[in-house]
C-alpha cells in the first residue's frame, strides 16, 4: 500500500488523514493553517510544512491528496510542481473539470486523478473531522481518456479503504450532475428562503414542514456555498436556465390556463425516480481494468448509477440498479 | 357548547370530527364517499346525508365545519343556503379569499369564519385521520372587518380544544403567506425534481442531503398539490414572480460577475429569521373581543407572528415573539 500524504487538514483532509492511518497506512500531513496544525499534532499525527510534507512524498512516491478548498489548489499545484512533479496526485474538491485543467497546466507530470466525496457536515477544520466520515457514501473517482488506471486503481482503494463507495465518471460528467443535485438544490433553498422571509413573522409562524425541508441548507455558511457553485460556473449556468425555464413556463401557465399539472406531474415522476433508484436491488458488474476498453467499462457503469464496491487485482467489481 | 356538525370525512373533517367527539361535544357528519362514510359508522359515528345533516345543524344551531375539497366547496354551500342558511359555519380548506367569496355569494346570511389548520401528512380519507392531528399546530381562524367575534371565539375555541393554536388573520393575509411558506415550496421541490431527474441515474446516484431535503414535498399527491397551488392562484403568481426575479438575477450574476453572494447571502439570513422565530421566548399579549379594536388586536396579534392560546370569557390570550 502507498504512503498517504495528505495537504489540507480541516473536514475533509483531517478525516481523510485519520481514516487512512487507522487501516494501517503511514501517513503524514501539512496545512498552512496554524490551528489545525497544532489540533492534528496533539492527536498525534505527523504533521509538517507544505513543501517538506510534499519532498518527502516525491521521494517515498506516495499518494499525495490535495484537501484544500479551491482557491488554494493553484498555489499547492505550483508547490507539487517544485517538490514532487511526478507525484500520484488525487483532490477532494467539489469541482473536477476545473481542478483537472490546472494539473494540466502546471503538474503535467502528475499522475492525476481527480476525487470528490461525497460526504461532510455543516462544520469545519480538524476537530470536526472523523474517521467514519466517508462510511457509505459516494466517492467519485475520476476517469479521463488520459488517466492511468493504475493510479485510479489506487486512489479507488483508498476511497473504498475508507469505507466509501467508488463511482467512476469523467470530470465534465460529475461537475454537471452536481450542478442539478448539489448546487441547484443550494441555490433554489437561498430563493425559498429569502422570499419566505419577506412574508415577515407571519410568514416564520406559519411555515412547516415543506417550508423548513426546503429551506434546510439555506442555513449552510455562505462561503462554503460560494465557493462550490462560483467554482462550478460552467456547468450551473445550462441547469440555471433549465430551472429558469421550468419555473417562467409555470409562472406562463398558472397566469394563462390556470393549470400547473405539466410541472407538478413532472416533480411527481422526478420524486418517484429517486425513489426507485434507492429501492431497486443492485445487480454485480466486474470492470477489468487490463482491457482496452476498461475506461469505457468504467464510465458505463458510473453513468448508469453503479458504483464500484471492492477491487481484486486487475478487476473492479461494483453494483448497478 | 355548541355542537359540530362536519361536512368531509376525510384526513382533515375525520380528525376534526373525531376529535371535537374526544373532547365531550355532539358531533355528526356527512360525506359523498361511501368509503369514508362506512368507515366512519364502523368506527362509531353518527353519519348522515348531507342535506340530513345540515338540517339537523340548521335546527340545532350547531357549529357546520366544511371539510372537503376545494372545488366540493360552491355545491356544498349551496346545501348549506337550502338546509342552515344560517348557520355559524367555518371550513378548513387551504386557500382563504376564494371560500370567503363562495360564501358571500351563496350563503350571505351565514355566520362565515374562514379556517385552516396547518397540519397534514401525506395520507387521506378517513382512516388516515386521527384525535391528534391538530396537537401543537397553527390554525387560521380568520378576521374579516366583517367577522362576528362572537363566532370567531367558538371557531377558536374548536380549534383550542383540538390541540391547535389559534392565528387570527384576515383571509388575503392568509393566502399572501401560505403561498410563500407552503405553496413556492412544494412549487420549487417539483422543479428541482424534474431537473435532478434529467440528469439520469447518475444524478440519482450522487444526490445527498440538499437534494433529497429539497425534493421531498415533491412526493406529495399531485391532486393535493394542484388543488392548493391552483386554487391560490391570485396570491400565487406575485410570490412565483418574486421568485423567477431573484433566480433571474442569480443568474444573470453568475454568467457576468461570476459572483452568487448577494443571493446565498439573502437565503442564509432568510434561514436565520427562521431559526429564531423558533428560539425566541414568547410573552403573554391579551385582547379583549368586547373592545371596538379587538379585529384589529386579534390581526396585529397574527401578524406579528403570535398565536392564540386560550380563550377566557372576552378575553383572547395568546403569545408572540
Amino acid at each position: 500500500m502507498r504512503d498517504v500524504c495528505v495537504i489540507g487538514l480541516g473536514l475533509i483532509g483531517g478525516s481523510v488523514l485519520r481514516a487512512a492511518s487507522a487501516v494501517g497506512r503511514t501517513v503524514w500531513g501539512a496545512t498552512s493553517s496554524e490551528g489545525d496544525a497544532a489540533a492534528a499534532r496533539a492527536d498525534g499525527y505527523d504533521v509538517m510544512e507544505v513543501p517538506q510534507a510534499l519532498r518527502r512524498a516525491g521521494d517515498q512516491d506516495a499518494l499525495v491528496v490535495l484537501a484544500v478548498p479551491l482557491p488554494a489548489i493553484e498555489p499547492v499545484l505550483r508547490e507539487v510542481a517544485e517538490s514532487a512533479p511526478s507525484a500520484a496526485l488525487t483532490d477532494v474538491t467539489s469541482v473536477k473539470g476545473p481542478v483537472l485543467d490546472s494539473v494540466r497546466r502546471f503538474v503535467p507530470s502528475a499522475r492525476f486523478v481527480g476525487g470528490h466525496p461525497m460526504a461532510g457536515t455543516a462544520e469545519s477544520g480538524w476537530r470536526a473531522g472523523n474517521a467514519a466520515l466517508f462510511g457509505g457514501s459516494a466517492w467519485v473517482a475520476c476517469v479521463e481518456e488520459d488517466t492511468d488506471l493504475g493510479i485510479w486503481a489506487e486512489v479507488a482503494q483508498l476511497a473504498l479503504d475508507l469505507g466509501a463507495h467508488v463511482v467512476p465518471i469523467p470530470a465534465d460528467s460529475h461537475d454537471e450532475t452536481v450542478a442539478r443535485i448539489s448546487h441547484l438544490p443550494h441555490l433554489l433553498a437561498a430563493v425559498l428562503a429569502a422570499v419566505g422571509a419577506q412574508g415577515g413573522p407571519l410568514a416564520m409562524s406559519l411555515a412547516a414542514g415543506s417550508y423548513t425541508d426546503g429551506t434546510r441548507v439555506a442555513g449552510t455558511r455562505p462561503e462554503l456555498v460560494r465557493a462550490m457553485t462560483e467554482g462550478n460556473r460552467h456547468a450551473l449556468l445550462p441547469v440555471l436556465d433549465e430551472a429558469l425555464g421550468r419555473l417562467g413556463a409555470m409562472r406562463g401557465s398558472l397566469a394563462s390556463t390556470g393549470g400547473l399539472a405539466v410541472t407538478i406531474n413532472a416533480g411527481n415522476e422526478g420524486a418517484q425516480a429517486l425513489a426507485a433508484t434507492r429501492d431497486v436491488h443492485r445487480a454485480g458488474v466486474r470492470v477489468n481494468l487490463a482491457a482496452p476498453n476498461a475506461r469505457e467499462g468504467l464510465c458505463a457503469l458510473g453513468e448508469r448509477g453503479g458504483r464500484v464496491t471492492s477491487l481484486a487485482g486487475d478487476t473492479a467489481i461494483g453494483e448497478v440498479n
